[in-house]
């Protein structure tokens, strides 16, 4: 992610004065050899002072790693603290000390920004937990665990659009402002202009329809792979339900993928893994320090266990051999399992466990429990849909999908069953001009890295926690 | 984008029975040689039938140009028609014709879903009007204009991330929802949960305080690049203004970046001629033809001008040279230009004209103009900030940004006589924690696409035009 230097080369070309090469922290510690004139900025992340040698440790959020600054001891000044920020010029040289390549012997360190220590709410060389950073929203991103996740949702995130454009799909920005309410995912939001809001007049609604915040991008995602075969998109969608939880969010990333000329739920299943191989892939090789923390810090354990996953092919078992399952276990379920019922989450742990800790796809479930728009299997009267849920372990679906209804007669009389026909007179339409078997599938953002990392509470794989706080910043 | 087979590698390895080679329809135009046993599946372009042969031009989606597809007439059959969904299996050789590499040979021809060509509002080889399509917002996507339009949307998207990672940004998903409502740019839209909104009772505030749709990432970045020194954000901000224009959008796209350790406005203007340059590049070189479709039928002369733009660098005036040119401009405008003033459309339009219909940097604007969080140039008693505007030809303000006011005691005054010292109290913080120079810009991703392709109506640069219609999709 980091490490090109077109960064600085570009800043550099911008100042006045010819001075000593800029760079980043990170690309200091990664010099395959010493330098003279050099420049590095950042934070003190700690302060040593020795009757002989001053040394300070300097981040700027480029790794986790600091770079080790060697001073004289006549350079240390009053403002130079932890959590000030600095200017640092001198020498960069091979380091003698085993865990680190460079150190930078330092000619001259200008402190650019103070920090006031005592208001300050991190301390030196403490390891704070995630309730206690929490509150401060608008400072926990200068903490190691807060700075590694970061660093790592943004790797996944470039390796999200990575894996899709190289495999031939078009990013679709799909609207976050919609009138469609039909889903029944949950509570909506619904937006109004904040003159409408303070005045409470009678609405007029500024689209002259009611208009909500996305639940999910799927149906404009169904328009767009009728014109363009393989599309994705990746951004925000939201739920009004209660988020006071360790496992929902009000507003979440949802990764969205549709695929024409499908040949079975096996095309979708088989999209749905790669990507989690290839994400994961690459969020461990890009970023194994940040990615190390978490598995050594808050889920220990979890390191072999991922390996051994990406190895592996995902299990897949139908609903039907789901709920057998559940009717043999000898543990006591709060709701009794029966065909026909949604799986619980006491249910999905039950089965994750029971196949060995592994991401395991459900397939096939009963046509009453799902959508409108999920393909009937014609494997009995209105029995199953090609519907498929991917379920890991801690977190529970990770990934829900299926085959679209792409048959006119099927759709039709369903619409009408629910009384949706007019709503969706522009979805009907679409299976009037060369319509084709098709599907597609959702992953939450959030609860990837919830998985992948170990992270017990969705509130700290975000950038800005809310409610932690009495302003939303 | 395309053209990697991991994507049709990935499906055929689950079908089940052994078939034919999957090729996109990009693929197969590109193929180096002929190949004997290959299934290409689209819709139907064109279908024309002489009295020996028949032939088809098969789109995917994955380019602009079709695959002609030549066959027995004995293949043809009713449902055959312009708009159909058809797999067609047969051999690829090299085509005879000069403007087209590779052809099908059919073998079979299986038509996967008919077009009801008498209500299908496309028609065959009709250059239907912007205007004409955009009545159409879930069929719009199968006409020529707005498939480029989308390629070079998703490619463009593809090179902005790209574009921040090379350079050693992090990406952070600045929040949607927000209480932050005090930047003045525009009217907001606020948010309830559709039960409050339809019992139109006492409000409870899901968030215990009023929550809005973003307007801006800006306030959330500088957090972050207080940690992480480079970060960006590429997303969806709002605004609840009129919309019936064709210059504006109530949800629209923008790039957003922040940098700590800035030296002054240069380094903010340099990243954003680079980030324009770099992506404009990628995009001519990734969408040759998508281009083309724009530069020869929507903006004819487009072209040479893009070409000259990449190759210069990009003009810089001061307002108050600006505000010269003005006065002393022949023409008369609506609004008299005044040192003090707000630069309206007519005097950005005479400005890009006056410099050559070329890019132009305006700098150091009033400081009474501009928001209370950018840095005062102390080049008299709060005389100008150290603002930038990017002008640019047909479109006006493409990108605005500033160093930010790093000086905790500026600060506080100037938020003081605004009154917002309790809303900022956070902001505050920052500059007392290792507070650093810094700033950042943000530039509209539809007005860029507008610009670059010369497209005048604003809403035929997104997937899904809104007012357009009935309902929102």
């Amino acid at each position: 992610m980091l490490g090109s230097r077109g960064g600085w080369r570009a800043l550099r070309r911008c100042a006045s004065v010819p001075r000593a090469v800029r760079l980043r922290v990170r690309e200091a510690l990664g010099a395959r050899r010493p330098a003279d004139a050099v420049r590095v900025q950042g934070w003190v992340r700690s302060v040593r002072s020795q009757k002989e040698v001053l040394f300070l440790h300097i981040n700027d959020g480029s790794s986790l790693e600091s770079l080790q600054v060697v001073a004289d001891p006549s350079l240390e000044k009053k403002d130079l603290t932890f959590g000030s920020a600095v200017e640092v010029q001198g020498k960069l040289v091979k380091s003698p000390h085993r865990m680190q390549n460079m150190e930078l012997q330092a000619e001259a360190i200008n402190v650019v920004g103070p920090c006031d220590i005592w208001s300050f709410p991190l301390k030196m060389k403490e390891r704070h937990p995630l309730e206690y950073v929490r509150q401060f929203p608008h400072l926990r991103c200068r903490n190691n665990t807060l700075g590694a996740l970061l660093r790592i949702r943004s790797e996944a995130t470039a390796g999200i659009h990575s894996f899709f454009q190289d495999n031939g799909y078009v990013h679709i920005h799909t609207p976050i402002i919609t009138s469609n309410d039909c889903e029944g995912a949950g509570e909506l939001f619904q937006i109004e202009t904040s003159r409408e809001a303070k005045e409470s007049v009678e609405k007029t609604h500024f689209f002259n329809v009611p208009a909500f915040l996305t639940v999910s991008g799927q149906l404009h995602l169904e328009v767009m792979a009728g014109a363009f075969t393989h599309v994705f998109t990746f951004g925000p969608t939201f739920r009004a339900e209660n988020s006071q939880s360790r496992r929902h969010l009000a507003e979440f990333y949802m990764v969205e993928a549709e695929l024409s000329f499908t040949e079975s739920l096996q095309d979708i299943m088989q999209v749905m893994e790669d990507l989690f191989k290839t994400v994961t892939s690459t969020v461990l090789s890009k970023c194994p320090r940040d990615v190390e923390l978490f598995h050594k810090y808050i889920a220990p354990a979890q390191k072999g266990r991922l390996e051994q996953i990406l190895k592996h092919k995902f299990m897949i078992i139908s609903y039907s051999e789901a709920v057998e399952i559940l009717k043999q276990a000898s543990q006591t379920f709060t709701f009794k399992p029966e065909w026909g019922c949604d799986l619980q989450t006491e249910h999905e742990k039950y089965l994750v466990k029971h196949c060995g800790e592994v991401p395991v796809f459900v397939v096939n479930y009963p046509y009453e429990l799902k959508p409108f728009y999920m393909r009937d299997n014609e494997d009995g009267p209105q029995h199953t849909v090609a519907a498929v849920d991917l379920l890991v372990p801690g977190v529970g679906e990770l990934c829900g999908g299926s085959l679209r209804e792409e048959r006119l007669p099927f759709l039709e009389s369903r619409l009408q069953r629910l009384g949706l026909t007019d709503a969706y007179q522009w979805y009907l339409d679409l299976r009037k001009f060369g319509s084709v078997p098709h599907g597609g599938f959702g992953m939450g953002f959030e609860r990837y890295l919830q998985y992948i990392l170990g992270v017990d509470n969705i509130k700290d794989v975000i950038p800005f926690p809310r409610f932690s706080h009495s302003c939303l910043l």
